[in-house]
């Protein structure tokens, strides 16, 4: 079964307050986006890598590709307006039947072993979507203003990449007309009818969003390090 | 208006895997408590402090305070068999009206800044409950076995504590008999028969649970202290 990772990383950055889009802030000297592609590769030998970026970003993630990695593993492709777009450019370069894992680029500790969980759920159930249980009590905010109520913190989960699917529940579902609604890829599959499956995610694969995320994902690097977890 | 803080550190520490519970392991040399105790006594000098613990570690708390806080300030009560029954301890030494913040001791980066917002709002209207938008997508597991749907995470929100009430409305509350669904104080009042009120909380006001948190926790001390918001 062909691997196909599509690397998402369309975000402007604006949250860190920074010029440079977060997937190009540095990590222990290295570009955060260094670490989610080193991890994908590792994972599985024959892993392909489809690296979708902002247009104006191409030329910088050509230099980081070619610094670290084996450039025949893996395309870059420009992002769209959305998301949603940001991946069908990607799936256009996905070819034959496959797990198409969908993450992004500023989830850079994922580990080798949830995406190798994902891959085996996926070829099982047809798709993979890991989640994590909330940690705090949970209210729903309510239409009314001021009106709100506590849920099973049980029931709720945070979810994460990488989404995981076959490539004939992936492809077909995004090409369907573009909703607003569409947040991540468990949305649009849902939208073309097909129930998503749900596996165990990891409480360190944080997104990067804002400065202090950057020393939080340093420290988490360092014990995975010292672990060697990652090389 | 008299100010308490009810300081709630019942637990026992079991997932962090270590034998001593989470609120005296050591952040910069000093225990997790002794954060969480100082950011409470600097928001107001006029702020009163009940400290709840299980009762085989009264001493070790009681040593922590003598090193190094004005004892005059402070009381220690023993802990109950659930949080309900911990509080309904710290309750008994709360005299007149007052508002009373009911803090979780393993939130030790809490600010003097939301501990104002807490009062000045539950003054205002009776409670205060911080909480803080979910940064991922969020997901309602339902009753059939894999069959889950979104939320929209804009109506999703994860609560945090000093969850802050007019003692006039959390008194009698904790007069009701004890149900195994009540999870924090918000949710004795509203099985009282009062609704609640939300405030914003903080990103780093984050609770110590997994040994990798007292590590986080380290990282967000050490840029609160290098930007002079904690002294």
């Amino acid at each position: 079964m062909n691997k196909y990772a599509i690397i998402v990383a369309g975000g402007s950055g604006n949250r860190m307050g920074s010029a440079v889009p977060k997937q190009f802030l540095l990590l222990h000297h290295k570009p955060v986006l260094y670490y989610t592609i080193k991890t994908f590769l590792e994972a599985y030998e024959d892993m392909n890598l489809v690296l979708v970026l902002p247009e104006e970003y191409a030329d910088l993630g050509r230099e980081i590709i070619d610094a670290y990695f084996d450039y025949n593993r893996i395309q870059i492709t420009a992002g769209g307006e959305t998301r949603f777009h940001s991946v069908q450019n990607g799936l256009r370069l996905v070819h034959g039947d496959a797990i198409i894992f969908v993450h992004d680029a500023v989830r850079c500790l994922v580990s080798t072993g949830l995406i190798h969980r994902c891959y085996e759920h996926a070829l099982q159930m047809g798709s993979a979507v890991p989640v994590t249980i909330a940690k705090d009590s949970v209210r729903l905010l309510n239409e009314e203003l001021n009106d709100n109520e506590v849920v099973d913190r049980n029931k709720i989960v945070l979810v994460q990449t990488p989404q995981t699917f076959h490539s004939r529940i992936l492809q077909p579902a995004f090409e369907i007309d573009f909703k607003e609604r569409f947040t991540d890829e468990a949305t649009v599959v849902e939208a073309y009818g097909l129930k998503i499956s749900l596996i165990e995610g990891e409480e360190n694969n944080i997104k990067i969003t804002r400065p202090v995320d950057l020393l939080i994902a340093e420290k988490l690097l360092e014990i995975s390090m010292r672990e060697g977890v990652t090389s």
